[in-house]
């Protein structure tokens, strides 16, 4: 295992006068710090004894059925025990890895993908083939075929990772109609979906998608969500939502891992949706996000030398960007970090060693200030390094 | 992987009549509820909005440093940066089963040992070789003799996993001189020690004896604790102290399993200490432990069959008995059961099968009443199984 790209950045970025746009962190003023604290209160005055004591593997059970509650207005009809509670989604990526992945085995991801994913599901030595993405999200043509020559060299890839809604990195949203072809194809094939949702409702300008999960008539996704966007990630929940089968192998999983999530911050979570508190919260991140999206993006138009393309993302927290020819951005890297400024190269969410000449850029974190300044910076950082080019041609 | 006994046991048990002695739980009266709100408070006040952000994988700094500064007085002289936050021992546990173990290695162990131990390890398909233990703990001796027999076979033992203070489940005490010898043996054979601490300040009536790890010369031992009997296992927080090449390779492994432990309740934690609340806490821990260790003790002297022997805990939170020859204790839990009483059988801790007269009895978790009660059902419960086994004889 390597260490992850980002986690080292992260240290990297710690110095205050860099700007970065690095991490994947919520904006800090966002934290509904009053409200939190007053369920705190709620939860200490009537459950102070079971919130502080160790809890079951599978998660509260009050905080599930919230959760399922939430996932039937979304068209995913389950139950609280379909509903594991992680620590973090990450755990439930580790998890999904430990039972389904052995040192060889094959799995299918996107061409640029979550690198948190790649990390998780490498740390089994397992092989990750990539599927190129497009505006629309994965490209389930080419995922069909890969599959079949995959079968045909009896390889069966044990999973394929999609992260359908404002895709991290690329920002694409999947449409329904390729949901559904998602959906076809692991019937025909007998496939196992890893669906990680973590953005689907950080959205600024487009309507809602129902998740895959929604079109799952033959039990073969695995939906995980999260806390973290949402409302903290200090907290470490997120949770999946699986098959009866399915759901007991990753609880048995988990037991090893950790025993139980924890059962405090469960507690509070499950107090904030009790009050109607995260809907409020996350209409307030969209209002939060969305200026700050565009902020990025006329900054990007404004000072990104010509060439410089990205799709404008309609949600998540997260630009695209993919610079001229010749432009290596892991190593322009060390360039912006002495403009202190920084992101994340694209080549860390490639499985196939492409990317180079792309980025990911968050604009959630930034204030709106650091953001325009920090693409003014970038977009020198880039020009100077055009200019090099061209002299040494 | 295999359904862990106790968590399924904590199921069965939550039936409220059943007076439940399986569990490894902190007395919830125990939980100092008032003095975590205010700690709260605090940290909502000056830290809020990193308390709730993501925070790094090897764990806040100042919370690392507490601890430290604690290690230092058990003659662990550290830094900081030797330190890890972990969500809960258990996942400390599963790291060091994922950094050592591939499918086929072996590594040593108690007979018996604690559970989820053996579970973490087991998932990474290792052989497990149980070393007995007697009232002084593990049989050096014994250990020596397996580890020279592996050895020649050409198998390398990849650890030794060893709880030395108020060993779970058997509640015995490893001496000074047994620990330099651990150390010893350790160094000669080049072997690394993962030493399992949680219960050493939960002391009622001998004195304290040194970690394993401060004797630890050649940086073999990579010690473990946690908050989850000393503070509130809801927080789920335990940490590691390493060598600087074993702590950086679990940073990374961690990075990979759930990215950063929850950085509120590492927050709160560190609050706690910082108002030197934690050690007026265990103060009072031991206040309401040692006389529960007494009334169970006592009952089972008053309650059990003549033949049942029984090691006195000086410490801890577990009782460790072995019964009569002809009962099966896996056997004789529906009868308990049935009586409203529930312990964990024997065999749970051996990775050899055995354990089949002993069982293990937690007393942190009742109330004095149904200390007694849950004795007196379960001394009849022993005692029918034995005329029942008399009459067939």
């Amino acid at each position: 295992m390597r260490k992850s790209v980002i986690r080292e950045l992260l240290k990297v970025t710690q110095d205050p006068e860099i700007i970065s746009f690095a991490g994947g962190l919520p904006n800090p003023r966002s934290f509904p710090i009053k409200d939190i604290e007053g369920c705190i209160h709620n939860v200490m005055e009537n459950h102070g004894e079971v919130a502080l004591q160790y809890g079951t593997t599978q998660g509260l059970q009050e905080l599930r059925e919230a959760i399922a509650e939430r996932s039937y207005k979304e068209c995913i009809d389950i139950q609280d025990d379909d509903v594991i509670i992680f620590s973090g989604s990450q755990q439930a990526l580790d998890t999904v890895g430990k039972i389904f992945l052995n040192p060889g085995d094959t799995a299918l991801c996107g061409l640029p993908t979550y690198l948190g994913g790649i990390n998780a599901f490498r740390s089994y030595e397992a092989n990750l083939t990539g599927i190129p993405l497009d505006k629309d999200g994965m490209r389930v043509d080419i995922l069909e075929e890969t599959v079949k020559k995959l079968l045909k060299d009896k390889i069966i890839p044990k999973f394929i990772y999609v992260i359908p809604t404002f895709q991290n990195p690329a920002g694409v949203i999947m449409p329904e109609s390729r949901r559904k072809k998602l959906i076809d194809i692991a019937n025909e094939y007998d496939l196992v979906i890893v669906e990680d949702d973590p953005y689907s409702k950080i959205r600024f300008d487009v309507p809602h998608i129902k998740p895959i999960k929604a079109f799952d008539d033959g039990g073969h996704v695995i939906y995980m969500s999260t806390f973290s966007k949402i409302l903290s990630p200090g907290f470490r929940l997120a949770w999946s939502i699986a098959s009866p089968e399915l759901t007991r192998k990753m609880i048995i999983c988990k037991q090893a891992l950790d025993l139980c999530t924890n059962t405090f911050t469960q507690f509070i979570a499950n107090e904030f949706m009790r009050r109607g508190s995260l809907d409020l919260h996350i209409m307030k991140l969209r209002e939060l996000y969305k200026p700050k999206r565009d902020i990025m993006m006329n900054a990007m138009d404004k000072y990104f030398p010509d060439g410089c393309t990205c799709y404008k993302p309609h949600g998540g927290m997260f630009a695209w960007a993919t610079l001229p020819e010749g432009i290596d951005t892991e190593l322009m890297f060390l360039d912006a970090i002495k403009e202190k400024v920084a992101y994340v190269h694209g080549k860390a969410f490639h499985v196939d060693g492409g990317g180079e000449r792309s980025m990911r850029l968050n604009f959630s974190y930034s204030t709106d200030e650091q953001l325009d300044e920090g693409m003014k910076r970038l977009g020198n950082v880039i020009e100077k390094k055009l200019e090099k080019r061209k002299a040494v041609l």
